[in-house]
């Protein structure tokens, strides 16, 4: 017995639900989750589609394509681990999270490997045996210095690369290469404080409250499709220090939710936006 | 096209939803959203439909009854309005609330009358044109006094009946005669602080939190299925008074998004707890 | 014995708090509570001091200007209700939770009347006996339609002017009259979707949360001293319109929770910001 | 120049604050920020001053305690990291948490050991080059094992010990021991599902949400004076497992936020309740 994962979405349509599940229950598979949702406003339709069984990949596919309308996506994929490369700057909370989370089992991804345009967080990703490579951006142009991190990356041949806390701006070729695949934790509850020194910003403006936005990487400074957000409250007690001290719980904790729904396969990307099943 | 909500529950089974869509499929209704649940603890499914179209219910119940194993439940509902009786005390918060709501339309419901153990409600009630029915527990037992409110509630026929701070205990006998159809809104965090008095309690445990629970009321005090909860963060500044004066805007939330749920028919009753498609 | 709110700013300098405590203490004055900040990077001092006893105001305050160093400002203030005046557009949620909360007792203010550009809440404010002066905009331009607010706002001699969901622009003339005196519940979480359809932009840029700020008015847009903020979780499911819907619960939280903290002097304005003692 | 707190609580009286801060005065200590709390129904003072200066310990403390009335306790620590003892049981997420949080600088603390009851974390610990106990219960009654532990714990004199989900009941003797220094996480919002397997009873409950609380450990079982608690949405999907998986980040959380509170020193244990200066 597998469990697998079937993403599908397609122009809306009558029936789809009953057509998707009758192909399931022809082949023999359980449900034991399903989630749906039709957006009326662009007439789409998404349904996420957790099976238990023994799968015959080929046919599955092949009786979906026959079902479902013209300009449908479906995929298979299997549950379980996803292998992810990661890339930072200087600070640890986001990265130690996520190596204390594989260290534990309670995420599921395998670390292959954690790249640093510094070598800060050498030492912290080596004690968990995973190897760091650093790629100083010095003396190198923007594109040179991405070639270097491609060409480990692909090395790799990662499910998803995790910017945490990368602190440098990504050419759209870079971004092109690793679309719906490139997850960005941005450190203000966005649209707000886009770019950089977002807690100076919020500082500055005098706000209430500060958030943290876990994102999919486009070629829109801090534009891409939201997976996840939230905030804290602070006060005029805060420094923007403190309050950038405060936020980099919220900014583990929301990447960390974001890579969960992630890796569990409950994010469909659809124009700018996503479409989540908690 | 009428809109029409279908609730299903019944054992688990290979094909559940295949089964209950294509019915709907056949029946040329639209499925506007669907949400469906296993319990895999109890082997037990849940599906709500929201459908659009023209509805024969007889033919529709009579398929499904004929699709469903043994054990099924299924309720087709309009979508709409609810009639609802409140039974008050003294406290003007959460009646209030819902006022302004079914004033500005905010809410599917219509108000048919408030019954009060106390008359200190009447003259909000009455501005907004809703019989108020003072029924003070004085010099009655509680079956006499129950037995006036049944007389009163009877008469109006509410699909609910809510406890917006009604502040006695109701006997098994009117719980039982209200099942699944009272609801109430208690001022903690269920299971903590049962029973009387809870800021007080909350106050003298020192909690960082207070909170608000409302629910469907059974015949163990405070133990009934959970709808909705929520909290509000408090600190030793907080005396329980003003715990108290804190708390009564949680609980008017909380009162009001389980009310929500409810009334839209979001929520299945399921043993001591509920299963709530937001 | 009376209650009174002593409220001290001026630049920091060493003793601040020793002064002035010494200058209650030598007239009796018991201190309830004292709240105090130091602003460091601006070297500013704020003090908000509750007092209880036998006032002499002239002298307490001779006293404070002497011991005070140049550029303070102190004010003492009754504690108790404040007087205001409402302005509305045609949404009940906020205006009606704030004539339940004077209704009740719960919130230290008396509402002195009502203006709306339209009339749409002429019925729901005059069920509480309020007077409601229905002022519309057509056919005036900016300076009349404002002018003729003013006349009856000024007959009312408010302590505040607060803005429940006024969908207008004021002129800079109006704003000034009533600097911070002038408050404002804006329905996006600023500075994120400043400007007209805030739930629209949200929407459309596919947030996670949505949120309400409470803030005085000034002359630049949505960019006033912020009091009050705070957000609440969404999702795909929200069309534009569900998130207006939800959103109206969190403005009427905000502003009722930052008019508590007006009417208890506990906001100083500073800049464009807010020192608040909760 | 160094930075110290002062810590004061007795009996209320008149004047408290202006007699301690004219003592700061006269020292030329600068109070960089103050905090002070009056607990009316039960008559006492507390106040917390971060002062900055040249501090002569001895006549600062004697001057307090000359103008302070009889009952008054006060404290004056340096500012900075404290010396901790960690004991753990299996789970690593509160561990690596701690861990992390001083690799990277970001608590005040310095990790003197971790005890284990299982040698389960031994290997995270020691990549962070910190000493690991373990003292596995086996085959010994509690006395035993605990005089085992506090041995090792003594020789590193630690300001506080941290339960950092050490899942086995302290015997009185050892809570004791560590009074006002012994702080726990327990894995529930109490005094909600006090004991052994709250995320169980909390499914068995139907609550809709789950949380944690930090707090220092009496003898009365999940009893102590709470520091820090807070809670995160469930709803009908999550298993008892998935809320033990989901409630993991808010334990840490919590923990981490406490810690902060008692390292920074700003709590005061007051009977069976705190005082906390956020």
């Amino acid at each position: 017995m597998e469990r697998k994962i079937l993403l599908t979405h397609c122009p809306d349509a009558k029936g789809l639900i009953s057509k998707i599940t009758n192909i399931c229950y022809k082949h023999q598979l359980n449900i034991m989750r399903n989630d749906e949702f039709v957006d009326y406003d662009n007439g789409h339709f998404f349904m996420r589609t957790e099976l238990e069984g023994y799968f015959n990949d080929h046919t599955l596919l092949a009786d979906l394509d026959d079902a479902l309308p013209a300009g449908s996506e479906r995929r298979l994929v299997p549950a379980g681990n996803k292998r992810v490369v990661i890339m930072v700057t200087k600070e640890a909370h986001c990265l130690g999270d996520i190596l204390i989370k594989q260290f534990s089992g309670a995420m599921q991804l395998d670390i292959a490997a954690v790249i640093g345009n510094y070598d800060a967080l050498e030492d912290l990703t080596e004690k968990f045996d995973i190897p760091f490579h650093s790629v100083s951006h010095e003396g190198l142009n923007r594109v040179e210095h991405e070639q270097k991190m491609v060409e480990i990356i692909d090395e790799y041949q990662p499910d998803y690369v995790i910017l945490a806390k990368y602190m440098r701006i990504l050419s759209p070729d870079f971004v092109a290469r690793y679309e719906q695949r490139l997850i960005n934790i941005h450190h203000s509850f966005l649209p707000a404080f886009i770019g950089a020194s977002p807690y100076r910003q919020a500082y500055e403006r005098g706000v209430k409250m500060i958030g943290a936005t876990a994102h999919f990487v486009t070629n829109e400074l801090d534009e891409g499709p939201i997976i996840e957000q939230d905030v804290i409250h602070v006060n005029h007690v805060f420094s923007a220090e403190d309050m950038a001290k405060a936020g980099r719980d919220v900014e583990r904790s929301v990447l960390s939710r974001a890579l969960n729904l992630v890796l569990e396969e409950k994010v469909f990307v659809y124009g700018n936006k996503t479409v989540v099943f908690k």
